[in-house]
């Protein structure tokens, strides 16, 4: 039996009542996560600029984010992918090495609203989705490192799967979507640090919910796609372990991937490369309260040489130069005990008081005790005050770098706003983080959705 | 300067007026072949489901071939050319080893409907974008045999270069175009044989105008996607010639690839490898007239042993089986002394004539004089009649194999007729050929697709 059709065989079985509650908890968490950054990711000019181009306005049943406008399911999967991911702030899963949810939750969302379907719905698709970006265990590291953007590459099997699985289609059906999809796989690397990475992903969700919608209406693949030998694991996977299909299966929802090995969250805007230290200036925060840099002497920034390779950067000149710059992170942390958008927009980088701190601190190779040497996240913060005292603080990996180590759910909830309130007016950014507490009670998509739409001052966004 | 730029500033200096008349030929038999295996495409399952998926009826400025139905620019280049691939019927570029025409004619289509653009300005995009399609010197045939679907993959650069010179982009959006459409190609071989194959042609004619579209309003890539280490060439040619910029822009426009070495064009709507067998039985009936099987002891069709591999079948059980059996092409044409689309309609295959000609022919490997050994089209077909007689013809290989063996003018045009009648009444589809002699005096595009509206009975495509 090939791969698409054992992945399918999984796909159609899986129940949301059969679901685990951390599985439940875990899917929503990547759904809150992910609506938050898709809010404050939509006023980016990559989702903007799509939108744009998409420019007949079709009508339809789904939420363009950021607008209060609906359009037809594939082209809000399109626009509000690129926004989840233009940022850059969205979560990944380590089973495939890339974005997972900020490519399937967009989709999941826009057909969700077009069949009505309730919550438990998307919750159930979001997490079968997830399983099969397990598809990565069997291609990462090597694919990765060639080039391939797996968010996009991989991420479209998981988008697949899960629209397959919200949209019911049977056994056959998923199985031929699934391998309809290995020939919408598209996405080098070439390309990061460009409005087309965050497209990779806009791609990567139109692609798979559009696999799901051919293959219901009996549209034909070749099931065994994957192992042929002009197929996609011979193309994507050139020069790396021999296919191997019991290297996916294995372990299937045993325990669901989404619960471990989980998916990484980031707290901040910036570089994760940034994180731990940003992690250790909040602790010295919570100690002694914030730092006013006329009473520092010198702080002292201790990363991994690997992370001062791409965020050493004395002096930013940019918005987005600071969120590669560890020294204004840290120098954020330590003056507003957190470290959000609004750091990082047109020229909040020149801020005064920043900039004073600025100067104080240097930026050093950390040389103590490592926590993990494969995945050195260690960080140490000093501050030396004018007074003789010195503030210190260690952090061995950032918060939720893996499950073990979760973010609290409070803290998610605060980034949530932070970029909820980039579309919508603080209370109904409140009001919307509350909604996700109970998501698995809302009957229908639209009862998310539909308090997602800006007010009209905001919404009008142009285009 | 990367490839991007340098393709890039080659494009834009391409103007109509100095094109040479044989490119401007060649480029009017391009449009007219394309339009018509497009016309006959429609009404097949591929484009028909691509369709239904695109459910919401946007509206818009551009035709839904096989219909009287007008939608979005994008959504028509995606319906249209899954229907021009549809048949496997359309013409091949040597230049990047793929079906070039079917993916950018109708992207060109549906954009100059959007643009309001003139058939001299098709014209010259077409050319444009053909000779982009030059990038497959530098891969083929690597690429191709490694499983990668050129069409697609090295398709997206031709449709990408012919809208942007439509479109009109500068030498900077062009570029920039050229680079984000290296995260569009996709498609591999292990869809051959389903209707993901016409797919790939769909979605490489909408990723191309997507591109030009995006890039006209300031998306970004990175120019270098091309040569990056993660880059295109690298991904796509892997274990390959490195990459060799020269070998692309060798000799460009000197003469234009669409003149010299041409495109190949198919006369007969069944598998490649028959052509030249039918070819010679068509002789045969020019010079003896057609031929009844009771007339007939014996008919001997020898073609090579590679093209037998595949096309050897005494007893078709279908009408796709009937377009790989060189003994019922062969049938068809003594019997007929045309083959054509009606011939593997449904149950066509089951005429009781040509099932009673199919009893007395014999398929045998060819081990004459062979015209190239690399390329070893060459048939033969002996008649032998019950009065004694031998009828005999020989075929060194297909009329439209080569730009050196053109197809005459005419032949394509009975094509073209044989082609649009499946959608349009008879003497519109003549009308409509007839068009195309003087395409380039069209003012406008429309006063091409208006003429490709069905009328009302047969317009109305069910969806």
């Amino acid at each position: 039996m090939g791969l698409a059709r054992e992945l399918a065989e999984r796909i159609v079985a899986l129940r949301y009542a059969d679901l685990p509650p951390e599985a439940v908890h875990w899917s929503k968490i990547a759904l809150l996560d992910t609506v938050g950054v898709m809010l404050a990711g939509a006023a980016e000019d990559a989702p903007r600029l799509v939108d744009a181009v998409l420019d007949e306005p079709a009508g339809g049943p789904a939420l363009i984010f950021g607008s209060s406008r609906r359009t037809r399911a594939l082209d809000a999967a399109l626009v509000n992918a690129t926004a989840a991911h233009a940022l850059d702030f969205d979560n990944t899963a380590s089973n495939m090495g890339g974005h997972v949810s900020a490519t399937m939750v967009p989709a999941l969302l826009a057909a969700g609203e077009a069949g009505q379907h309730t919550m438990q719905d998307l919750l159930a698709a979001h997490t079968a989705g997830y399983e099969a970006a397990g598809i990565g265990r069997a291609l990462n590291p090597h694919h990765s490192d060639k080039g391939w953007h797996p968010t996009a590459t991989l991420g479209v099997f998981a988008v697949t799967a899960a629209c397959s699985h919200l949209l019911r289609l049977d056994v056959a059906q998923t199985e031929r979507a699934l391998a309809l999809s290995t020939s919408l796989a598209a996405g080098t690397k070439a390309n990061f640090g460009t409005m087309t990475k965050p497209l990779h992903a806009g791609q990567c969700a139109r692609g798979g919910l559009f696999a799901a919608m051919l293959a219901r209406k009996g549209f034909t693949a070749n099931c065994a796609a994957f192992e042929h030998k002009q197929g996609f694991f011979r193309l994507f996977n050139e020069g790396g372990e021999p296919f191997s299909k019991a290297s996916i299966l294995r372990g299937w929802a045993a325990p669901f991937d989404i619960v471990s090995p989980g998916a990484s969250y980031k707290l901040y805007p910036c570089c994760y490369s940034t994180h731990a230290a940003v992690q250790a200036a909040l602790d010295l925060v919570r100690r002694h309260g914030t730092i006013d840099p006329s009473r520092v002497e010198l702080v002292e920034s201790f990363t991994s040489q690997r992370a001062l390779a791409h965020t050493d950067r004395a002096q930013p000149t940019s918005g987005l130069e600071a969120k590669f710059s560890v020294q204004y992170c840290v120098s954020r942390a330590l003056l507003n005990g957190k470290v959000v958008l609004d750091d990082f927009e047109a020229d909040a980088y020149r801020d005064p008081v920043t900039q004073a701190m600025l100067l104080k601190v240097r930026a050093k190779p950390y040389t103590g005790p490592v926590f993990c040497a494969d995945d050195p996240f260690d960080a140490e913060v000093k501050v030396t005050l004018r007074d003789g005292r010195v503030l210190h603080a260690r952090v061995d990996r950032p918060l939720g770098r893996t499950a073990e180590n979760p973010i609290g759910l409070e803290a998610l909830e605060a980034k949530f706003i932070d970029c909820a309130s980039r579309v919508l007016a603080p209370d109904a950014a409140a009001a919307l983080c509350r909604k996700f507490r109970a998501l698995e009670q809302l009957a229908s998509v639209r009862e998310l959705t539909s308090m997602c739409e800006p007010a009209d001052a905001v919404g009008s966004r142009s285009r």
